[in-house]
């Protein structure tokens, strides 16, 4: 599981601090997850294929987290894509993206699939052999959504040298893999735990921006290997997250230690700060592991 | 008169190359023109504070020319921005900027005006004490204006010692500017030519992009100081003029000469070429005086 941090500042764009968007590559998608201004440039950048993002997920529709979303659209007809596109966001996305082709005069020619959001319960709205995509309602000024990203269980691995000496077919070889006990060409079934190792243990991946502190979120991040949690603001002006609706390093730390999160990686840090480094102290006060987005950076986990 | 150019690559915006956006300083107007995605960013690198635009004015709605217009205006929003600001453009680029405010739900707190063109006819769109701006129709794939701004004649200056000696009272010195004759203290109509010289040559700039060669627009820009025409392509790629409504290099020239432009401009280059230095060697065959806009250079005239 990779994650490239295209950019990570609240607001608005500047010259050295880009807007919301993220890459998950997780088994073999790439899920772009919001999609700030200039976002197809800052992909350039990392160098990363356009036509291996099938999925576009945005959180809502605040301009920092999805102004560069009609560009890359927009982008990847001039480059002819042929590749299937899906965009899963709130309700309304759709209007905006097509109004927008409809007065340019300018269609796709790939297949272009909009998954408008408006439930305020938490959804599958993604599933293929290897990955599930939920939707986590977060508490913001306008309806906005968290995404998380879950890997299926991993098949166990066969013990080659114990399944032959068990005398298995290899037909049954699959079944033991997705951890079914087989019978053995005598007819003795076998306990497959004897035969095989347990899988790769499943990673998953929740995004959580932008939100007010919001601890309903729990049962749904509960045990989460990384948590993205906003931290717009530091906990001297926590004053800020009513009005504003959204949270300090030290209630994104306290999500993470109650959710019993792997890491936790902080960003959406206001422009305010002259230095991101308080942010991380302040959460590893309550919460030991803790990661700084920083534009440009990647996390492998 | 400073233009500013901000981006002057077609098509999409680059790790190193930004597409269409301009700044025209003219007396004490800050024009923006067109308004590609990243605009803001590259506006802060170029220093222009963003309270000094007050008129923005985009060509087309292909995206290139105005993808970054409606984060500008959100920006413009969360700075605080009090004074008014007057967008002009073709019809339909207030609904895409409202739509997307409505979604938002974040109105601008300053005033927002659009100004939606939809004649093939020239018109006067702007003017005030010093300046007038007219559209110029242009032929691309959509609906598209070029835009010529014009100084108004600057009044003449006096001749201090050469007016008193004639004898005239100083509350008809502001007649002598503007060009009339008047009668000194003893009687006399003193020609205002004795005791003036001519104002300051009044400049003029025209933006002409995107558009395909197109000769009815010389007599609207007939004699033209300084002459932005685009050229997407060199003549060796002509043929694709006609399908993609571009120009050339040669093109653009043709239009400089036969419309006595003083210098000209080229830009909106297609990305497919290594250099940019043949569109100058080309356009220089039919037209002395051509300049290469770059990104980030910075012209006064």
């Amino acid at each position: 599981m990779r994650l490239s941090i295209l950019g990570c500042y609240s607001a608005t764009p500047r010259a050295m601090t880009n807007t919301t968007a993220q890459v998950l590559e997780i088994n073999n998608n790439m899920f772009l997850i919001d999609c700030g201004e200039g976002t197809q440039v800052h992909l350039r950048k990392h160098k990363i294929k356009f036509n291996r993002i099938k999925r576009i997920f945005i959180s809502h529709l605040h301009g920092d987290h999805f102004f560069g979303l009609v560009g890359l659209i927009s982008t990847f007809r001039l480059l002819t894509r042929e590749a299937d596109l899906h965009v899963y966001g709130p309700k309304g996305i759709k209007e905006i993206v097509t109004l927008q082709m409809k007065l340019a005069d300018s269609w796709t020619n790939y297949n272009l699939y909009f998954h408008e959001l408006s439930s305020k319960e938490s959804e599958l709205i993604f599933e293929d052999d290897t990955v599930e995509v939920h939707t986590i309602p977060l508490k913001h000024r306008i309806y906005t959504n968290g995404y998380l990203f879950k890997e299926k269980p991993h098949e166990r691995k066969i013990i080659s040298h114990a399944a032959e000496e068990a005398n298995i077919n290899v037909a049954y070889y699959r079944k033991l893999k997705q951890g079914f006990d087989v019978k053995n060409e005598d007819g003795v079934l076998i306990d497959h735990t004897l035969v095989t190792t347990p899988g790769k243990k499943p990673q998953s991946y929740a995004f959580c921006s932008d939100t007010v502190y919001k601890e309903d979120i729990i049962p749904i991040i509960k045990n989460v290997d990384v948590l993205y949690h906003e931290s717009t603001f530091l906990d001297q002006h926590v004053h800020l997250t009513e009005r504003t609706k959204h949270a300090t390093a030290k209630q994104a730390a306290t999500i993470a230690k109650k959710a019993n999160a792997g890491t936790l990686l902080l960003g959406h840090y206001s422009t305010r700060y002259g230095s991101i480094k308080p942010f991380k102290d302040e959460a590893k006060l309550v919460f030991d592991n803790v990661e700084l987005c920083e534009d440009g950076k990647t996390f492998d986990f």
